[in-house]
């Protein structure tokens, strides 16, 4: 069907809000040259000082202002990567006002734009021409937390077609400042899983990823009262109480520890590896990425690892801690490879390149899925 | 469980990016007080000039400076209501860098911080302790137009109980620079659509909201060649060709003109009529919200309905127009209801308050879903 003289050039220009003033970007940011040098700009006559941040560099570099008043730098070649990038205006972090591809997630400090560099072919996080799973927001009521909450599910591409058939579960957990939307969005944890499956490189599973905030940033702690208060302790009891028993009534997962896999990063991490380690009732798989460790907690929060090294890995189908050289969080990741190596508990300690970025977790999610449920 | 000494303020602390500046916000903004005044701040020492504009006033006001260098204006009080604002930085317009709560598009002129003034009881859009249907996002090959592409579905709260229960369908369009997670993140459809349902003010369906754009913001044109090149005409073939056939083969989706709905809003209006009306063999409901119409188009857009008024009438159930006071697409939207009317096409034509704000599109919603399927 063809709409003859109906132009969405000029139903673009007639849908600016009126009343509001059309100063966006004239310029063009990020802009990626085919030798993969990216030039940022900004239309800012006004501005004295500009600045950038991101993760394919240290620190940060000054932009130059033509006499247009357009500020650019240019930098890389960059290798073929999502990341992460802030402009910094006159003292103020902000993002590109030029890219619409935004960072966002549970507080300020995550807004950052997004920087795709292409490579000549698809990377593994790209989406393909290969089947494609789907990824469900789930609202529920969490009876832990008084407190209507979201879940994403991903649903791998054949749960549609086999009605009676059931699947592992793969949990799945984010960082500090982020949400339940982090692992799709910025993860692809779909595409990813998505081009695993088209390659038979790893089983189909159903993953599950909460918001994992027991106490969501910017509202008040609980007052002392019965039962746990503080933030994990909180999410851990909504995890175990609330979205397990959700997801198994709602999706065709199976109910078995030996199909349960518990993964995070950072303070996700933190979270995987304390619910899981002391949850091999329900997880068999447990899995850490740069997590959020306090060494000095180890003989607490792990005690009973600690106490019982036989039953423990005789239990554990997998235990994967990984971080990156340059994550700070590496000397606790350390820590806790020795600490399990002093107790005897069969484990992985994968110590990569890289700092504490998706670009890592990204790739220990590509490594790690293929070992989930054999 | 608990996790003894495991803190999450520390892990928080820990999760910084090395080598990253912690310039961020240390104001709150905004901050809504109890008599629903809402105040702006920005932490900018070097700053020289700091504005605001917000969909709760005209034009832009001017934010005063504090001997910190912390930037604030109050403003109210405001209604209960969701409404997008910006700041603008010594010229530069952007986001509140102290709010983690962002509306964003396919087009960085759609970037704005977003601000919700609550009520003492919830708004019909706000999420509720009722039975909750799920959105899922799904990646298709789109044929038509040889690209990945993702569309949104709700399904509604019982569809996961009934097996054999099939469902009516919306297809619901987003505006220009927007994309194919508008109308479930900043429209609530689904939480609308919850608390209808709960009331039993409307009946159950499937709303399947795809990507508007046949040209993506950003891309080329495609080359002239065999079929149609324009925007609106690819995003049809689009529609009609791939999505309809996926969704009807992969949800449980009645295949009858008579449960087939198709509204849109702005550039989607203008895509939803023009499509609806021409395609009434596979629509029975159409509707645009604020639609993006250019009048000297419709003796061409609309020759099949002007011509044949008598078997549009015996085949439309409803066809609803509904455009904001405030709004400068107002004109059109009269000019196609005179255009109706004079050839005597049955239909509502709401003038309402407003202007062309997702406020209106939530409302209309909340108006039009009880007709639908009835």
């Amino acid at each position: 069907m063809r709409n003859p003289g109906f132009s969405s050039a000029i139903v673009l220009s007639l849908c600016i809000p009126a009343g509001w003033s059309q100063q966006g970007p004239a310029v063009r940011s990020p802009e990626v040259a085919p030798d993969r040098t990216v030039t940022f700009r900004l239309a800012a006559p006004k501005a004295t000082e500009v600045s950038l941040t991101g993760e394919f560099m240290k620190g940060s570099k000054s932009l130059e202002k033509d006499v247009h008043g357009v500020w650019s730098i240019t930098v890389g070649p960059l290798e073929p990567e999502i990341y992460y990038y802030n402009l910094t205006i006159d003292g103020v972090r902000t993002i590109d006002p030029g890219n619409p591809n935004v960072k966002t997630g549970s507080t300020p400090s995550t807004i950052s734009s997004i920087l795709e560099v292409k490579a000549g072919s698809p990377a593994f996080y790209d989406g393909q021409p290969v089947p494609h799973g789907v990824i469900h927001t789930n609202w529920y009521h969490s009876k832990s937390l008084g407190a209507l909450r979201r879940v994403t599910v991903y649903t791998p591409p054949d749960y549609n077609e086999g009605r009676d058939v059931r699947y592992p579960v793969l949990y799945l957990f984010h960082g500090a400042n982020a949400d339940e939307t982090a692992w799709t969005r910025l993860g692809h944890v779909n595409l990813i899983l998505d081009n695993l499956l088209a390659s038979q490189k790893a089983k189909p599973f159903i993953v599950v990823m909460p918001f994992g905030y027991g106490i969501p940033p910017g509202t008040p702690r609980p007052a002392a009262g019965e039962g746990p208060s503080d933030n994990d302790s909180l999410f851990s009891r909504d995890l175990v109480d609330d979205v397990i028993p959700f997801v198994e009534a709602r999706y065709r997962a199976f109910k078995d520890r030996n199909q349960r896999a518990i993964i995070g990063l950072s303070m996700g991490g933190g979270q995987s590896l304390a619910i899981g380690l002391n949850h091999l009732d329900l997880f068999a798989y447990v899995g850490g990425f740069s997590a959020g460790l306090r060494p000095a907690d180890f003989p607490k929060t792990f005690a009973a690892t600690a106490a019982n090294p036989q039953a423990v890995n005789q239990k554990l189908h997998l235990l994967w801690i990984g971080c990156g050289k340059d994550d700070s969080l590496m000397t606790a990741s350390k820590a806790f490879d020795d600490f399990l190596s002093q107790h005897k508990i069969k484990h992985t300690f994968r110590e990569s390149e890289g700092a504490h970025t998706w670009m890592v977790w990204r790739r220990y999610l590509n490594e790690v899925a293929p070992l989930l449920f054999r």
